[in-house]
């Protein structure tokens, strides 16, 4: 009998709710709004109808594994509860698993959004060939997850995969975090929206300045058609990013030694743009990447790949959740 | 019926053999100097003959387990050859593993010397309360090693754990290695003689110029005593040495969220002088490090620790190998 389960995305504006089949396929998703500002019991409220609906339509002619819930926040996996999550107002200390597995009747897992993508583009991305893997997201902000051994890797308090506060730059610019130089400083979309206002306000005939007065808030986007009809201070910004993601993939690298590492989020779409001054940090910076690149495209070189499943890697790989639990004799390791 | 393994540790001036309980008493030692001069075959005429002595004394009264060999290189774990070992001349490329196994007639493990150490430091020293744990080694040269459920993490290429290597400052001091701002270049004891040499130069009355008339070299011992007596200079190189240490730090704790982290080596001795400066850069740069302090000596908090075992954290560890070896059904993971 086949199988499925039910993935869920729950973003600071956006939820996300599929049944999932073993291969990957989404069988039905349904995408709304989160309404957060509805607050915290109205959300959980869709999202159990909508689980429910899907569950109820699948279960039928499959067996239903249960659900993945994939957020943006720190879990407390032994105690299912949110410890914290910033960009969903009034849900730290949530107990969301006991409280879901009770209103659906079903197992349900819970998992950073970050860990998830990772988990996501490991199953039927740019990872597929890798047990381990470390993914780093160019969104908003920055944030990482790793898999190991095929399995998320959450650290002792759930918070492993901060990788956009590493330092890249000791004495840089300060970050909310309370850091200096920290990779989102440079390498997220508002970082680079905030060195293209400098740059627009230097030069008023830039192509930065003319798309400031269609674009008020010179989102990434407008600095990428920029530096496509390569103005110089767009592409500067862009290699700013790579140097800024390659300094701390180099530190990865050399201290982890993982087959593989993806660059995901909506920043990665100007791969082209950010990633030669990314190898070139690399190179110069990581002895384990130039031993792997001696290695000749063996199964023992390091590879730096731009994600491929865009905003549905973490979706996928909620949904996966359920599924490696199910086979997994290690599930007890993913606990904190 | 006890049990005993033998442990060795092969560095670039001394060779050291042991025979060890499974509850981590020394029955035995052998210290020599390795005499790499003698060529690649001497050494392990004299190895194999160490270890026979050993293993006859103790395999009357006991079981004997099998050999577990530290030694300062890349392994290929899978061939059970010596990948690069620039500390050994000419034994790039050797089939150790192989080699030892048909002159000893008994199962023979390899392991990375920084590897060894963590391991060491897991089972009888700073790291015992830990499954995770990373260690740093501050020595001529800076190591790192980890061990990721209670076994040593070698990478895909048997390489993980270059931390020298991390970038620290990203415009900073030109390494070896092609980088620049190495961690290694301000927190080794290369790099502590370094800084010295050019303060004595500067001050030819302080207390560093006067240490390096008895001492040409201006060893960190030599750099040590000054700080110890509040030489202004001398406490600012430790305290370099601390702020390099916390950002390299910061940004493993950031990425890893490991429950331990330990700082051995010979520098490490120097632990009162460069600590609080590498913990005022922890506090300021980790936020999962502040995150962990917040759960109150809960065994979620991040612990930075100096390593217990000294010079024998590596040979312990080596000894150790065998005996997970014989316990562990996850042995094959271990392979790269």
């Amino acid at each position: 009998m086949d199988a499925f389960s039910i993935g869920v995305d729950l973003g600071g504006t956006n939820l996300r709710v599929a049944a999932v089949d073993q291969e990957g396929t989404i069988l039905e998703s349904v995408d709304t709004l989160s309404d957060l500002g509805q607050g915290r019991e109205a959300v959980v409220s869709r999202l159990v109808e909508t689980i429910s609906f899907l569950s109820r339509k699948f279960s039928t002619q499959r067996q239903y594994l249960g659900v993945g819930v994939g957020l943006p926040g720190i879990i407390d996996l032994q105690a299912g509860t949110i410890r914290a999550a910033a960009n969903l107002p009034g849900w730290d200390g949530y107990a969301a698993r006991g409280d879901l597995e009770a209103k659906l009747g079903t197992a349900v897992l819970l998992e950073n959004d970050a860990n998830c993508a990772a988990l996501g583009e490991k199953w039927l991305g740019a990872g597929r060939d890798a047990d381990d893997l470390c993914m780093i997201t160019l969104g908003t902000g920055v944030g990482g997850g790793f898999v190991v051994n095929g399995m998320p890797w959450h650290g002792v308090m759930g918070m492993a995969g901060e990788l956009g506060h590493m330092t890249v730059i000791a004495e840089g610019i300060g970050c909310a975090c309370g850091n200096h130089g920290c990779l989102e400083q440079y390498a997220s979309a508002t970082a680079i929206h905030r060195m293209a206002a400098v740059a627009a306000d230097a030069d008023p005939s830039s192509c930065l300045a003319r798309e400031r007065s269609s674009d008020p808030e010179l989102s990434a986007k407008s600095v990428f058609h920029c530096a496509q009809i390569d103005d110089a201070a767009a592409v500067e910004i862009f290699r700013t990013v790579g140097s800024a993601l390659g300094i701390a993939l180099a530190n990865l690298i050399n201290a982890l030694n993982l087959p593989m590492y993806i660059i995901g989020g909506g920043v990665a779409q100007a791969w082209d743009l950010f990633s030669p001054a990314m190898f070139h940090e690399l190179e110069e910076r990581s002895i384990v990447f130039r031993a792997g690149a001696h290695e000749k495209r063996s199964h023992r070189s390091t590879e730096v790949r731009p994600a491929l499943l865009q905003d549905k890697a973490g979706l996928l790989g909620a949904a996966r959740l359920p599924m490696i639990a199910c086979k997994s004799k290690c599930q007890h390791s993913l606990a904190v």
